[in-house]
């Protein structure tokens, strides 16, 4: 060890790729040690974003270098599904990133970087191992639900990644009965419990509920974003109650059927709608109490993300300096 | 290495318990070495159960030495949870078995004996990994569906236990609407599509449906068990039908459920309805292409269990050699 020399400090850059923004931040054993910056993509296509990616990484160099560190190692979470094997990317809501070869791309122009990527779900949950909710915990979810509704796994402390790097994908769950074919496109779970999917519910139920479709006083077609139903379950609106309830009893079952075959310690709620949705996190459980193998609901935690939005950049964060070779 | 000499040859002991009996056999690595022997249980509990366990141990200790074979090593596959830490078993349907001490049992009755127990559902797909329809996978569920359902699943390798060695109880898995309070006994999974669920589907229509309820035709109360349903199926009975077809809904759905969760390589059914059941296995993996991730259905296969009321035992008998120190 060189101590006291003008060595500079070497840190892990985190970067977490979203649908529509990129974020970033230096790591070091103790967290964040840099602002976080934000770029947005702003309709940005296929290389076009991972020139984004890199315009970010240089800032980061350049700041570093000003605040006397060094970045040898990136962790990058991206928004789909990461092919641990080839290095390639599925984001779905990145246009031209259906088979997108992220990892040579940025070993093309970083030059002795140590690189890993893994998907946004993986991150979420290493975020929180890391510095939320679950630090301690082996055995541990993270349901994330916003536009679309996936879980991040840890099992006795290694991620669940399935034969193809596609596990997790519990939007597509079976929870009731019949099958619609709409479920064709965003799977059963997902239809009716994300983000859309309150919306969604609001609009069948004010379409198809004779109880709700002649109310004048019912909310309106562009109420129906979720942060309007919330606010509008807050002022007594029976129309938004009823549709709460329907994701409550989706959101409870979906846990339960967590709890029941993984036996974990703890499922953490994060996402887009959780934000808002965890003041219902006792509904929730109550729920999935009723469904789920009696001893492992009575071990169980059900707690909130807390760290949020940053869940998935802590998770890059973390990753960076797992691969940290130094 | 002592070659050409005298000692005998080193085996591993499989015991496979059950609800009604006890099964043996002797294993090296490439199988079964000696002839499977079986106890039954004739009502006895608790430690008379434990005694008949010692029984069987002791016919097969004296069994390898007449054959010129040493048991140095052995392994247990319970029907219920397997506590790691503490070595105690749960086993429902043993009486004064809820918190059974079997390691220590055997180790004051077993000296210079190597023991590993594990739960009937990790021994099945331990057992169709080593010998059965799953040999090469390293992400794969045995889906067991009998008295009861369980999955026994392979994450990377590795059994999936949870943080108190309770996972894998998706008998308890919802699946439906609404809840009634029958699931609370059995899990809503179990309640419609186990063994007994089968005959309670049946008796449910039956009592309920007025296209069946009144006709002389169908089928008496009395001939209501699986093989009654399955063997009225063959000879074009309408109730049948209809039972047999939520039946495969059910196993559909949460096959598809597994699916999009775990990315599997295969599904393995098996227990006492698959079993006759496995004539189904291509309308249930129609059911679940319905529900499931798209991208993880298709590369998943559904097979039958290749080992059937063997699986357990084999994985007994894999346990046993996994523990062999020699």
């Amino acid at each position: 060890m060189h101590q006291g020399s003008k060595n500079p400090e070497s840190v892990g850059l985190g970067i977490d790729l979203g649908g529509t923004k990129i974020a970033g931040a230096l790591f070091d054993s103790e967290g964040m040690v840099s602002p976080k910056k934000v770029l947005y993509l702003e309709n940005k296509t296929g290389h076009e974003v991972g020139e984004q990616i890199f315009m970010l990484i240089e800032s980061f160099l350049d700041w570093a270098s000003k605040n006397s560190m060094q970045i040898n190692t990136l962790g990058v979470a991206v928004p789909g599904i990461h092919y641990l094997k080839t290095g390639r990317v599925w984001a779905p809501n990145i246009p031209g990133w259906d088979d997108f070869p992220l990892l040579e791309e940025l070993n093309d122009k970083l030059e002795n970087m140590d690189i890993s990527i893994d998907s946004d779900r993986a991150c979420y949950i290493l975020g929180e191992t890391w510095k939320g909710s679950a630090i301690g915990c082996k055995h541990v979810i993270f349901l994330a639900v916003g536009t679309g509704i996936g879980a991040g796994i840890l099992i006795d402390g290694q991620i669940l990644r399935g034969a193809d790097d596609i596990a997790g994908a519990i939007g597509w769950w079976a929870l009731t009965d019949p099958f619609i074919p709409a479920y064709k496109k965003h799977g059963c779970f997902e239809y009716h419990a994300s983000g859309p999917g309150i919306t969604r519910t609001a609009k069948d139920i004010k379409a198809h509920d004779s109880e709700f479709s002649k109310d004048a006083d019912q909310l309106a077609a562009e109420q129906m974003m979720p942060n309007d139903i919330f606010k509008a379950l807050k002022e007594g609106n029976p129309l938004a109650k009823k549709v709460i309830d329907q994701s409550i009893r989706f959101w409870g079952k979906a846990s339960a059927n967590l709890v029941s075959l993984f036996n974990p310690e703890k499922i953490i709620f994060g996402g887009g709608v959780f934000g808002p949705a965890v003041q219902f996190l006792d509904e929730i459980y109550l729920e999935a109490k009723k469904w789920a193998q009696p001893v492992s609901i009575d071990k169980v935690k059900f707690e909130p993300s807390k760290l949020g939005s940053d869940a998935g950049l802590y998770g890059a964060g973390f990753l960076s300096l797992k691969s940290n070779k130094i």
